[in-house]
């Protein structure tokens, strides 16, 4: 166990990162490459691909496929690959688990389905049970997110019915803001499960709760805003650390008021990395609203303090 | 309108037909066209595939695929066969519908995503555009049941602001209980909708209210009762129509008692037309609960009056 | 019990009324005996005293007192009187059930307390049973209306078990849509309870399925709309049932754009009847909005149609 | 406004207090100046009553004045008193305001009304600047419990707009979990409101996040443990932080599994305060149970650690 657990545990930022799509709505998975450069450049330590951030439940299966081949091979083993596969048809996303084990991903995660509410500990533990199944030599983590998927059950229930039944299971991509169930998960079982934090506004409470990775989609634009927060922890400077965080929820609230993943492809687009807007349900900016959300950020320093080289003093 | 209108209006008992699988889940598509057959001689007048009865959502796209042509094949224009293609990913969703318009089938109808939920009128709007572009010549029903969705708009504004910009749109299959909206949606425009009922046990009050057609899961089983309570409307004799119904609310309370998918295809067994069980996330009966169940049925004489030979009047 | 329950029947439309307040908000009661008049010209057949629509919830308990009290005078025994009592605190809604009951009014009622949900049966029963039996020389009638308690216990779950605790039960008023539950509740026991329909746009289906008795808020100022149904399917002519019932959705939409209790109270004023406009948490209309409401509903013939002198097939 | 805010900052663990009854549910309030020992014993900095723990919604406006004043005399002014008058009825609620400030309290709370819901800005600041003119002299905090009233208004937007139109406000006693809009509240206009955290079992990281005050159930049983938490916080020792948090977290869980504000006052009479247990609608422990769980308690050395002798690093 201790050698298992070993070997699936996350550390440090994890960028959910984006899809990058043309003016249409169709892949174009060119810019992954710089994409990826970027973010290893920001300091991240994973990439988790095709989940609620990356889209992944608006692309078809053969989609899904080509982003997740598309990440794993301009990573090249520089950092792990996460690729989440839930879908509602828990075939399918065996299919989608078997094709990432064959690209050589690193770890699959997912959602359970959703249309149908999972709403007991068993079914939870027949899907995931089944789902992982199909990438049993990768570690797999459930990406519990209630407020998407409905699914409103405690975790901890699920990790302890979980354990005999999913060999490969390593923990949760938690995204919930119940810190005393994160903390319990985490501590469970001494310590048996992997469970990263999934809410990256509320990064410093989690880390001083003990969180030692997290998974978000801020960390595409914002990686050292993070850093900084996580390295004031460290240095027991928490005035220091809520200083950032603060930095984090100011941006988070400003992207906000748009179409959020929309905002955040937009300042992407700023940073030189074009992934156009979001497909349908979700929205998209106006030029006008791309204009104003820029000078919205410019207006609280974004473009500064967001960069690699900002001090973690300023 | 009047001659797109005439085209587009359901009428009488749609069943929301299920999906025929083997013990480990596959499809056993064989079972099909004896399955139409039943449905024929129990007087249904449409079959809607692959809708939440169906599992659409549980099955991969190939899947649908398979299990609409096999339907499509099997009624061989006897009556309308409505193929539902929503998906998360309405990319995927416009491939099935486009299918569906290749083999033939008559009509197209789909949620919206749900994962991603749909919170405005216009996100619905475009949403539902861009899908019911993909199978043009066909008449297109949004399919509304927020409890699985998650998408609570108003269905009258949908509609207001639908009618420009989806030409082939046809109405609603409307899954809620909300009788008011459901009368507003009907007699919206001029009755410019087909708005279809998809609540069985509140059938009555619909039908009293001016519903004209309906679609719903347990028309698979028991299609007749359903009949008297039309008829007995029809007749005037409310007292009568409320037995009927009563017996509708007490089948459905009696499987209500399992997980009722999986139980309703229990009955099926039971009527010699093997459908095997229900995939994750649903349930499944045991053995000895499908026994029990079969029991309770008996016992309130389900398998009497359920069938087409039943006596109004019994 | 044959006895019994023939005293506990309700019949027809009871009109949930409104509590008149002045400007300041402080009662009014001067306008009540007024009101009464109007309502049994009306032809109402009841008086829902200080429910959600008399703002029971919003007055003290003092004030509550007066309002039963006003109402149990100015009517004087020419129709029944129901007092709603229910309050978060079961003490508090004891004695304003007690003092019901010795004001000679004629039913008690009461929602569950909602600041603490009520999630399971016997907890629903305990607190109804200790409720009703301080008015135990009365019927009483549970207070369903889960969209405001938030208790979404089985309705006929709690009349089964209540059966044998609440020796004075008579049964529900029932304020949601789900009409199979409603028929259920109704039909229970050898129709043991008297279950009153709530839900006054969706009143033709509660009728054809076997509502005999309707407590709604609407009926304060168009009871002849509704008695225009009730008779329409008592002659088995549905088309103008559903016309009439069109009538009240096409109201309730209108007055529906306004706060929607204070624009009721608005009409109450054209009408002659001046009962302010509502306490918070509930908004009001400005003087402009009274004056484009006016207009809306007079463009739409609601001061013609909703008098009692309407013709039936106008 | 440095002044203003200098007065209204609250400090440390403040006990939600709960109110004791004899075994009929009546109050017992001669238990009230021991449990105010206790908790000055245990180092509680205020004490906050008839909250949703101190049942306060249960309780009749005559008790609710009873209780208040009852714990007022006992603290003799030895900490602050903070008297709840949240209530359905704003004039009800304001009654009670004028009585905590009559009787010498040092500050008021409330919800918002929650039968019917508020879910708009204006009208929140409108209830609450209508509810806190009743005591003028006192600093008020809002109180946010989304769970239990169905508000969820953004706090921050309430703050801004209660800003110029409530002139006592001093704050919200916050119990979410959100510690994101908890550190914006905060920090916002210059940390010009005092933001009290409200959810004991993830205190660790709200502190971390920069609470410097915290109201709850928990610290009336186990305000030593959180000391510790605090402690450690500042001693720059987050792993002693946590382990001391899963103390909290274990309890709570052990707790919880029965109706949970009954099985703490089964705690507080073990430890010699007869608290009695609560009244409906929340459920009691039976004999067994309260048996059951004071060896559960003990197992998990509940009865060392949460003394006040228990050692920081036990």
């Amino acid at each position: 166990m201790t050698q298992q657990n070993s070997v699936h545990r996350l550390q440090g930022l994890i960028a959910a990162t984006y899809t990058p799509m043309n003016r249409d709505g169709s892949l174009n998975l060119a810019v992954v490459p710089e994409m990826v450069q970027h973010l290893i450049r920001d300091g991240v330590s994973g990439i988790y691909v095709c989940g609620s951030t990356g889209e992944g439940m608006s692309l078809t299966s053969d989609e899904r496929r080509q982003v997740a081949q598309s990440y794993v091979t301009a990573v090249d083993g520089r950092l792990p690959v996460i690729v989440q596969v839930g879908h509602n048809s828990l075939a399918e996303a065996k299919q989608l688990a078997a094709h990432a084990s064959e690209i050589g991903a690193d770890i699959v995660s997912a959602t359970c389905p959703s249309y149908f509410k999972v709403s007991d500990v068993p079914t939870l533990v027949d899907c995931m049970a089944d789902l992982a199944s199909a990438a049993a030599d990768l570690p797999f983590y459930y990406y519990h997110i209630p407020i998407l998927t409905g699914s409103t059950i405690q975790m901890a229930d699920f990790l302890e019915h979980a354990a005999d039944r999913i060999p490969n299971l390593a923990g949760l991509k938690y995204t919930d803001t119940k810190l005393f169930e994160f903390q319990h998960c985490l501590e469970l079982a001494d310590r048996k499960f992997d469970v990263v934090w999934g809410c990256d506004e509320m990064l410093l409470g989690a880390i001083a709760t003990g969180a030692e990775a997290a998974i978000g989609s801020t960390y595409n634009i914002a990686a050292p805003v993070y850093q900084h927060v996580i390295d004031a922890v460290a240095a027991g400077d928490l005035p220091r650390a809520r200083r950032w965080q603060a930095r984090s929820i100011d941006m988070i609230r400003t992207m906000g008021r748009y179409p959020f993943h929309s905002a955040m492809k937009a300042v992407l687009a700023i940073r030189g990395l074009d992934f156009g807007g979001c497909r349908l349900p979700q929205g998209r900016l106006s030029q006008s609203e791309t204009e104003t959300l820029q000078r919205e950020l410019d207006a609280i320093g974004f473009f500064e303090w967001s960069s690699p080289q900002s001090s973690a003093d300023s």
